[in-house]
């Protein structure tokens, strides 16, 4: 059932204790989130235990400061930017799946899957979080402000991407003004690469094809060019937004090799062109402007499944 | 004579027509500040010329997109985002640089070279614009909403730099809301690079050096792989930045020759060290995380002496 934000304030108030959920490999939105929350619940007197299905890279460490997990016989359980259950990862969706009492997102590409759903088209899903942390009356502090403001930067590039909206700028400026530390998660999160992470940029780079007279291109990532850079994937949050920016590219394509040996590809695109939709035929989706899908064959034949689709329906 | 907000406003009621000068080597906020002002004089029927010593790159075009630049004989000479009356460029300093009535500019380091100075420390000069054209009543449309955005945009590295507060967010939201086209503006500063520009950087990336035990990073670029890479100067606004971002670097020194066989110097930094006092000490400046400075010996000799400062009296 979707609910109104008031809805979600009640189911907030009407539990004791939470188990809050992010989706599998965790990015800033969906860990910012899931902290921020944890953090305002905390401040109303509710203990809550956060859970990610997959190990959460050491430079988010600055979103738990100062507060622990609540090791707790949890009441209710909560998804944050979640859009599918099967985004929670396998071992939690098999324990937890079923089990959502409140899913908090914001992806229009949402598939229900908890007993109530708010869903808001917001730039990032911690803009949700900030609305229902106003609803519910409880002061932001700069704990709170900082998840909160990680969220919004991560999913709109620092402010760089068509998703942004003068409402992210406006919650932005209130957050600053909370205390929230943007100087640190703008550091983390877009100022620090490390000596490996370049290293499989370069290496990365170097693979890019252009296709149809320029306008998509295809970049490939291999384990073979983990195991060499020493990077991981932890380190490449931002790696599929590269074919996109060279001039003249409007889709831009990540194909990334898994450690189980499937293809992750990530879509971006300039408008008119909607890489959900492009995702989507292939049983992956996302935003107009970013999606993802998977794909289990040979990278080669990814590519080239990739290929015909956008060369005989989109371009 | 430092100047009010209300003598600005003064001194272009007080006049009808202006040349406005930017600093040589135009970025997007000398650029943005100077389009603003011209945009906001032709609104209240007041014509003016934009004059740059160097040519402007192409990519900026949308700030002029619409207007034309009047040939006019002007009565009184502004400069907008200038430092120091050297900045404006060898031919338009020897010109004008005696001339100017009124300075618009936020770097802490300026040096008063004016009639009129009015300096206010924002993150960018545009923000200055902003609050004079306000001052002045000149309703913004979308077109100066643009301008700003891109000088504002600039020089907070789209809102990531420390520089950035919740009054910059503001007049995004504000600019946004007043029709800026940010996603033109973000694509075309920060989403766009030419694949000349990819092999420069991965030419560059290749020559940094690790000092002091990691907390500087020194990088350089040549006219040789200008040349090599097909890249040129009007491509590399952001390419000064890439040395701090390596994980551990507190100083990010990037040593660029110029096609007159001098080396321009970007020094980058983190808190506590200071871009601007390093700068200082070789005839530069700047702002507390950002500044440059200038040699005129080999590029070796540069380095030596550059690491010889940061060694004794810095780090």
């Amino acid at each position: 059932m979707r609910v109104t934000l008031k809805d979600c304030a009640d189911i907030l108030k009407n539990h004791q204790s939470f188990l809050i959920l992010t989706h599998a490999s965790p990015d800033g939105d969906t860990l910012g989130s899931a902290f921020a929350l944890k953090r305002a619940l905390q401040k109303i007197g509710k203990p809550s235990f956060v859970l990610c299905n997959d190990e959460i890279p050491q430079k988010y460490s600055f979103l738990w400061e100062g507060i622990t997990n609540d090791d707790i016989d949890f009441e209710a359980v909560i998804s944050v930017d979640v859009a599918d259950r099967k985004l929670l990862g396998e071992k939690i969706n098999q324990e937890y799946g079923d089990k959502i009492v409140l899913a908090i997102d914001h992806h229009l590409s949402h598939r229900d899957f908890a007993e109530n759903t708010y869903l808001c088209d917001k730039a990032s899903n911690a803009e949700n979080i900030y609305s229902l942390i106003n609803e519910m009356d409880i002061p932001i502090d700069a704990g709170i402000a900082t998840c909160i403001y990680c969220g919004m930067a991560t999913d709109t590039g620092c402010f760089l991407f068509s998703s942004t909206t003068p409402e992210t700028h406006k919650i932005a400026a209130a957050l600053m003004e909370k205390g929230a530390d943007f100087v640190l998660v703008n550091r983390k999160m877009f100022e620090t690469k490390t000596a490996s992470y370049l290293k499989l940029e370069q290496m990365a780079l170097s693979t890019i094809e252009l296709h149809f007279g320029g306008k998509c291109a295809v970049m490939q990532i291999t384990q073979d060019m983990f195991r060499e850079s020493k990077s991981n994937d932890g380190e490449c949050d931002g790696i599929a937004s590269l074919p996109r920016k060279i001039e003249g590219v409007l889709i831009g394509i990540t194909i990334k090799e898994k450690s189980n040996g499937n293809f992750k590809v990530s879509v971006r695109t300039v408008e008119p062109y909607d890489a959900a939709a492009i995702c989507a035929n292939f049983g992956g989706g996302g935003h107009n402007r970013a999606a993802g899908c998977e794909f289990e064959c040979s990278l080669e034949e990814a590519k080239s499944e990739l290929l015909k689709f956008i060369g005989e329906k989109v371009i």
